[in-house]
């Protein structure tokens, strides 16, 4: 067993979508133990003087983005249609995901996230779908999202995110492995290798 | 055979090092042609608003990079020293490259100037240097710095970099096949196996 890698996910992030498809198995069979960190980019983003997607910012880029998303969801055989409103507001599913991170169910429930929004477009800052996303992951959602939205919730979400900040992430997916990051979801190999080396 | 693959790069792009580096034996291997293709990348920049690189501009992601590219040169073998100066002007050389893209020697040139900005931390601005690449590569230097001098050259490398441009092109390295655009260092796979399916 190597050292644990830390995936970093932001519920708006395109690329965070193939990444939480294939990261349970990808660590899985390189024997590495995974945690699950869902954090806001937002506040890293408004930082450096962003107060929207770089993807909408600069547009090259985000055309670019898109088309790149959807062969990399075709290689994987993750459906994907290209959402009618973009970045959405993530924040209610990540206070979830980050409350209930070390829940078996939570992978499940960050997944049908990710579809909801990349797949269905559906508005996953509309707490009827992120509702729906706990039941398909088997869980009470009125209760899940009354526990999601306490201040201890809250605080949890935002620590988190500073934290993410003080690791040095300026963008998601990321993947760290104790100080050492990786960007983006064609670095989930590197960054598992490098925990294979680390352990 | 398939399509063939243009390689788009700059010499002032970090990531276009180990592309450089790699591209020609990973398409010969794929069995996809491959055309060099030297742009600029400053005009594209500035027209998104950026007067230097991203790397200086966003520091948090400027970090990322060096230490990132480190990680790459080590697993590809190749060596590595970050420069005193980024990024470096790469005008000469790209102009070099450009009107010679076709001959045979052209992609170790292309390789030396890599290595004297990237490993041997040489300002590649400086004719001299751009000269030993020339040399390295078994050219006479003063003969093919006067060529890559002339009216023709320079309207050369303009007219390929309005193409990148027109391409979609917002970053180095790059890679097309056709109209289709793949990004970075890390998509060099991707294109193959496209221009492969598409030949």
């Amino acid at each position: 067993m190597g050292a644990p890698v830390e995936f970093w996910f932001e519920f708006a992030s395109t690329y965070s979508y193939p990444a939480a498809e294939r990261v349970e198995a990808a660590a899985a069979s390189a024997g590495v133990a995974l945690a699950w960190r869902p954090f806001l980019l937002g506040p890293i983003f408004r930082a450096q003087g962003w107060n929207d997607s770089p993807f909408n910012l600069y547009p090259a880029k985000g055309r670019y983005m898109w088309r790149d998303l959807e062969r990399t969801c075709d290689a994987l055989g993750v459906p994907f249609r290209r959402p009618s409103a973009f970045p959405r507001n993530g924040l209610l599913a990540a206070r979830v995901a980050c409350r209930f991170a070390d829940e078996p169910w939570c992978p499940a429930f960050v997944r049908a996230v990710y579809r909801a929004n990349f797949a269905d477009d559906r508005d996953i800052a509309d707490p009827a779908v992120v509702g729906a996303c706990l039941e398909a992951a088997g869980q009470p959602a009125a209760e899940r999202l009354a526990t999601a939205g306490e201040d201890a919730s809250k605080a949890l979400l935002r620590a988190q995110s500073e934290r993410a900040a003080a690791l040095g992430l300026f963008g998601a997916p990321s993947f760290t492995v104790g100080d050492e990051l990786f960007w983006g979801n064609d670095r989930l190999e590197a960054a598992l290798a490098f925990a294979r080396r680390a352990g």
